[in-house]
């Protein structure tokens, strides 16, 4: 299955793609249907009394979770990234979080409105929780997985570096796009490889793929789950691979008007342009 | 005034502390009463009014804030606790987050439930939210502070120092305590210097004033709201005095069945016994 959230003049609407459609759902948005026990049957359900349809292209999407309670995210976590910033590879995963606004919608726009001269990229493989787990094996983490689907962990790298807590350059309001569609597990299998890309503008500036994780979604879910609850709807950004701009020689990072396209192999692809009204790059 | 959120065999009530009693609010927490225009006219009408009103004695209290949207923690943000690690006064502050679920009640035990064997306390000021508040000056910030509570930022050192980002050893369900009640903003000012201080068992760990802020209640909800718009309810955590139990020499850590005492003047004091399963303690 894949799920997205769709804007429409009603407000937003949870929505399950089917036969090149976005078949509407009873929900505002993806996150608030999987919260509901058989919801899987009532999307079903839906698709056979034809419920409303929109056609696939052209559809405005939102983030397919608007609310999620928690979201963890995980840094150095590709083994190209590690090597990038010239760390060894780690005996646990380094974690921070995010708060729900944070988030963007797959293809609206970034605004940069700090005065941050160092917006970065980092393209990453978000987790999607189905089931409550605590204290999980990695089995039972791997059985609450519900699906995946694809983020942009931008960073505002002043921000991050002020302090020993990245958090400051990673919380800025609507800077995190997600989306376009949770695939469920279905469907694909990050472990087995799915390829991740990143581009500014027409420039491939991150390339790697999901098999190098060194701590894989069902590790985070189970190591996250021994300190916190997770719940439906929660979301796990599992880390970026090498090739954000801090790494590069010279360090390159986001200029006025430059658009992110982020994209992993059986899911999609997010597109964002970037506003930066500072009156700064550091190009 | 004085808010809290009481127990009771209904479940959870908002609660204003008024001669002697509690007087039972509308509202589920005080936190769903504060994010109501004129909440302040509906707490006063329901003392008018007679309202159902509980001894003060006796009453079972829950964190006043039941599910703040937003908690932001600081870091290293008094001068004598910047001393004992070692470092500089800083010129940002050092910011992490936690979850809603995070916190607990002004007199819940602490049940540390993972394997950590260095679970320390860390006494703090917790400021309250308001208003809506985004990129705000100081004075902007100064007035959208709906008051101060008192909270104990519980730490697993263990998990805090695994990785460079101390998130994972703060987020423990659970673990952090709060209240007991929120006094309003009117009523004190801990830039004037309110003394803080913590206890385990009857030995005195920390004992400092608000004084010693680096950054002080308005300066980090100004700071914040540069990256992350903050709503009433919301919580930031002002960072911890001298005297943890990381800092000493020899290093203590809290042992099962003691009990942590955490005060502020003109606010209150939490009473949470340390129930550690796990076999250990790093005495």
């Amino acid at each position: 299955m894949r799920l997205a959230t769709v804007r429409t003049t009603a407000g937003t609407r949870a929505a399950l793609q089917h036969d090149g459609a976005w078949v509407l759902l009873q929900a505002t948005d993806a996150g608030e249907l999987i919260a509901r026990d058989g919801w899987r049957e009532e999307a079903l359900a839906a698709v056979a009394a034809d419920a409303e349809r929109l056609p696939l292209e052209g559809a405005e999407l939102a983030a397919p979770i608007l609310r999620p309670g928690k979201i963890v995210c995980c840094g150095l976590n590709y083994h190209d990234h590690i090597v990038e910033t010239g760390r060894e590879v780690p005996e646990y995963p380094t974690l921070f979080a995010k708060f729900a606004d944070t988030l963007t919608g797959p293809n609206d726009g970034i605004e940069v409105g700090g005065d941050s001269q160092k917006v970065d990229w980092e393209a990453e493989l978000a987790v999607v929780i189905g089931a409550p787990v605590r204290r999980a094996s990695r089995a039972e983490a791997e059985a609450a997985i519900l699906g995946y689907t694809v983020s942009n962990d931008v960073s505002y790298r002043d921000w991050q570096s002020r302090t020993l807590q990245w958090f400051q350059g990673k919380a800025w309001d609507a800077t995190t796009p997600i989306g376009p569609v949770v695939v469920t597990a279905d469907e694909i299998s990050p472990r087995d490889g799915l390829e991740i890309r990143c581009l500014v503008d027409d420039e491939v500036v991150q390339l790697s793929n999901t098999r190098e994780l060194v701590f894989d979604a069902a590790d985070l879910v189970a190591y996250v789950s021994q300190f916190t609850r997770l719940a439906p709807g929660d979301i796990v950004l599992t880390g970026t691979p090498g090739g954000v701009g801090l790494g590069r020689s010279p360090q390159r990072f986001l200029r006025d008007g430059e658009v992110l396209t982020t994209s992993i192999e059986g899911i999609g692809t997010l597109v964002n342009r970037v506003s930066i009204s500072n009156g700064g790059d550091a190009a």
